[in-house]
C-alpha cells in the first residue's frame, strides 16, 4: 500500500517555528486579575491555544465548521436504529438550515461547510461541497470498506479542504460528521487501533436496544475476524473506515502545518483524531476535545488521548453539535487571555499569602 | 424577627398561570430532527426552560447579569488569601471592564450591572448601582453579621432590582457575586442550613493552603457555636450571611412571579439559591445551575438541590463567570427548541426500530 500520508514537502507546509513559551503563557494567566488557577480547565486550554497559535494574545475569530457525510456498507446489515436513507435526508436538512448544527452555527456565527464524502445517493445542491469517493463504502463485514486509492483520495480531499480554509486565514476548524452506521465503523476502528474488547468500544449509537446492540457487536466481531491485528493505522482505515472518517483524518493531518486548533466533536471524530495522531503525533497538541458523548467507548478514548473534554452532557447527536456548543467556551478562553486586565494595570492587590 | 420574605401581594406578583405542559415540550423535542434523547442534559434543560417561560418555543434574548458585591467582617480574621481591599479594587475593575466577567459579558452581549450591596469603602462611579446596606457586615464569629432590618433591606433591594429587570422584559437573570471572605460565609450558611460537617462545607476559596484552611474551619466552628441549630433560613442569613448573599436571595425570591429563569453561578450563589428555595420552594424550578466549582461543598450542594450543572471545569472565580460561560449553552438550548425542523417538515425518516 503506497504512503498516502501528506508529507511536509514545502517550506509553507513545515510546522511553524514557535516563539511563545509555556512559561510566558503561564505568566500572562497568573498576572490577570483572578486568583491563580481559578479558571480551572480553561487555564490549561488557554495555554494550549496560546502554543497552537504561537501568541500570548490568541484571537479565534475566523472559525470554519465542516460536516463530512458518507454512507457505510455495514448499514445494510442493520447496525443503526435509522435507515441508510437518513444520511442523505439529514444532509438535505443541513443544507436547508433545519438541523441542530445549523441552529448552533447561526447562534455563534460559524461558517458551516457540508461535504459529500460518499453519500449513497447523489444530492444536487449549490452549497454542497462534492468530494464523493463512491456511493458509500463496501460492507466491511465481508470485504475491505475501501480500496487503498479510495482511502488515499479521501485523506487528500480532507487535507485539501482544511488547508484551503487555513490558508484563507481560518485558525480554528470545527469538525463533525454524519453517516448512518458510522458509530459501528468508529467503534471497530477503535477496537482495531487500541485492542480494547469490542464490548468496551461498541455502543448504542442513535439508540439501539439491548438485542440490536448485541447484534451490532456480533457483526463487528465478524468484520474484525477478517484481518490480523497487525495492520497499520492507514491499513485499518481502508479496511474498516468510512469516507467521512478518512476525510476527517486528512483534515486533521493538515493542522500541524498551520497555527490553528481543531475542535473535535464526538466519538467518531475522536476516533479520526486517534488515527491522525497515530499517523502524525504533531496533530495531538492542536486538538481541543469539545465533549464526552454518551457513546460507550468515548470516555476511555478521551482518557487515552489525554484529553479533558469541555462538556459532559450525555449528548450523542454528532454532526458537529458538541464542537459548536463548546465553541464559545474556547473562543471565550482566548478572549480572556487577550482582554483581561493585569493586577498591575488595574491596581488590584495580589494575594496576602503566597500560593 | 418580622417576616421579610416578599409576599405575593398583587395579581402581577402572583405566579403566572401555566399553559404549556411537560408532555407538549417532550413531544416537540422528540419530533425535532435528531435521535430522541440525543441532546442529553440539554433536553432536560429545554423542558425546564419551556416550563419556566411557559412556551414550547422559548426565546432567551433579553438576559441581565448582576454582580452583587459586599464586604464581610469575618475577612478581618484572615479567612481569605486576599486582603479585604480587593473587594473594592475588583469592583472598580468590573466598572473599568477589565475582569473575566466583563470579557465574557462582552462576548455574549450580556448587559452587566454591578451592585454595591455593602462594600467596606465608598466607590464613586456613575455605573455602580448603590444599594449599600452598611460598610460590610459585622464579624459573625463574635456577633450577628447583620441586624434583622439590614437583612430585610438587603433582601428587598435584591428583589426590587430583579423585579425591575424582569418587568422591563428580561427573562433570564445571571447572578454573580464578589466579596473577599464570602466563601467562608457561604460555607457557614451551608453548614447551618443542611447540618453537614464543616469539613465538607469549607474549602480553599481563592486558594488557601492547608494551614490556612484549618484555621478558616476553626474560625467558622467558633462562629457556628454562637447560635443553636434551630434558626430559620432567614435568621441564619442575618446571623451568618453577607449583604451580597442576602441580595441574591432577594433577587431569587422575585423569579417565581415572572416567566423567567435565573442562571446560578458558583458556590456562593448556589448557597443563596438554597436559602431562597427554603423560603419559597417555587424558586427551585426556575434555577439553572451553570457549573460545579472546585469549592469543596459545591458538588454535594448541587446534588442536594437536584441540579445537573452544565459545566464542570474546576473553576473557582465567582463574579458570575460560570453563569456567563454557560449562557450560550442555555440560550442555544432555547434556540434548538425554536429553530430545529421536525421530521415531518424536513422529510427525514424516523427510526426503523421503536425506541
Amino acid at each position: 500500500m503506497p504512503s498516502i500520508i501528506p508529507a511536509a514537502s514545502s517550506p509553507r507546509d513545515a510546522a511553524p517555528a514557535r516563539s511563545v513559551t509555556q512559561a510566558e503563557l503561564r505568566r500572562r494567566l497568573d498576572t490577570r486579575t483572578k486568583p491563580q488557577g481559578s479558571l480551572g480547565a480553561l487555564e490549561t486550554l488557554a495555554i494550549q491555544i496560546g502554543l497552537a497559535l504561537d501568541t500570548a494574545t490568541p484571537r479565534l475569530d475566523t472559525p470554519q465548521a465542516f460536516v463530512f457525510a458518507a454512507d457505510h456498507g455495514i448499514a445494510t446489515d442493520g447496525v443503526s436504529a435509522y435507515p441508510q436513507a437518513v444520511t442523505a435526508q439529514m444532509v438535505k436538512n443541513y443544507l436547508d438550515g433545519g438541523a441542530a448544527i445549523n441552529v448552533l452555527a447561526r447562534q455563534h456565527g460559524l461558517p458551516l461547510t457540508i461535504v459529500d464524502a460518499g453519500i449513497a445517493c447523489e444530492i444536487e445542491h449549490a452549497a454542497l461541497v462534492r468530494r464523493r469517493i463512491a456511493a458509500g463504502t463496501r460492507n466491511f463485514r465481508i470485504e475491505p470498506a475501501m480500496q487503498p486509492e479510495q482511502c488515499s483520495r479521501a485523506l487528500e480531499a480532507g487535507r485539501q479542504l482544511a488547508t484551503a480554509a487555513l490558508d484563507a486565514g481560518c485558525n480554528a476548524l470545527l469538525l463533525g460528521e454524519m453517516g448512518i452506521g458510522n458509530t459501528a465503523c468508529a467503534a471497530l476502528l477503535l477496537h482495531r487501533c487500541r485492542g480494547w474488547p469490542l464490548e468496551e468500544c461498541v455502543g448504542r449509537g442513535t439508540g439501539l436496544d439491548d438485542a440490536a446492540l448485541a447484534r451490532k457487536r456480533g457483526l463487528l466481531a465478524q468484520a474484525s475476524a477478517r484481518q490480523p491485528h497487525t495492520l497499520t493505522a492507514l491499513e485499518t482505515l481502508a479496511q474498516f473506515g468510512g469516507f467521512e472518517i478518512a476525510m476527517l483524518v486528512g483534515a486533521l493531518l493538515a493542522i500541524p502545518h498551520h497555527r490553528c486548533i481543531a475542535v473535535i466533536d464526538g466519538f467518531a471524530v475522536s476516533v479520526a483524531a486517534l488515527l491522525a495522531i497515530q499517523m502524525d503525533p504533531n496533530v495531538r497538541p492542536r486538538c481541543v476535545y469539545s465533549h464526552c458523548s454518551a457513546e460507550i467507548g468515548h470516555r476511555r478514548l478521551l482518557a487515552q488521548l489525554g484529553a479533558t473534554p469541555l462538556l459532559d452532557l450525555g449528548m450523542r447527536l454528532g454532526e458537529g453539535s458538541g464542537a459548536a456548543l463548546a465553541w464559545p467556551l474556547i473562543c471565550g478562553t482566548a478572549r480572556l487571555m487577550c482582554e483581561m486586565s493585569s493586577f498591575e494595570s488595574s491596581g488590584v492587590a495580589t494575594r496576602t499569602t503566597p500560593p
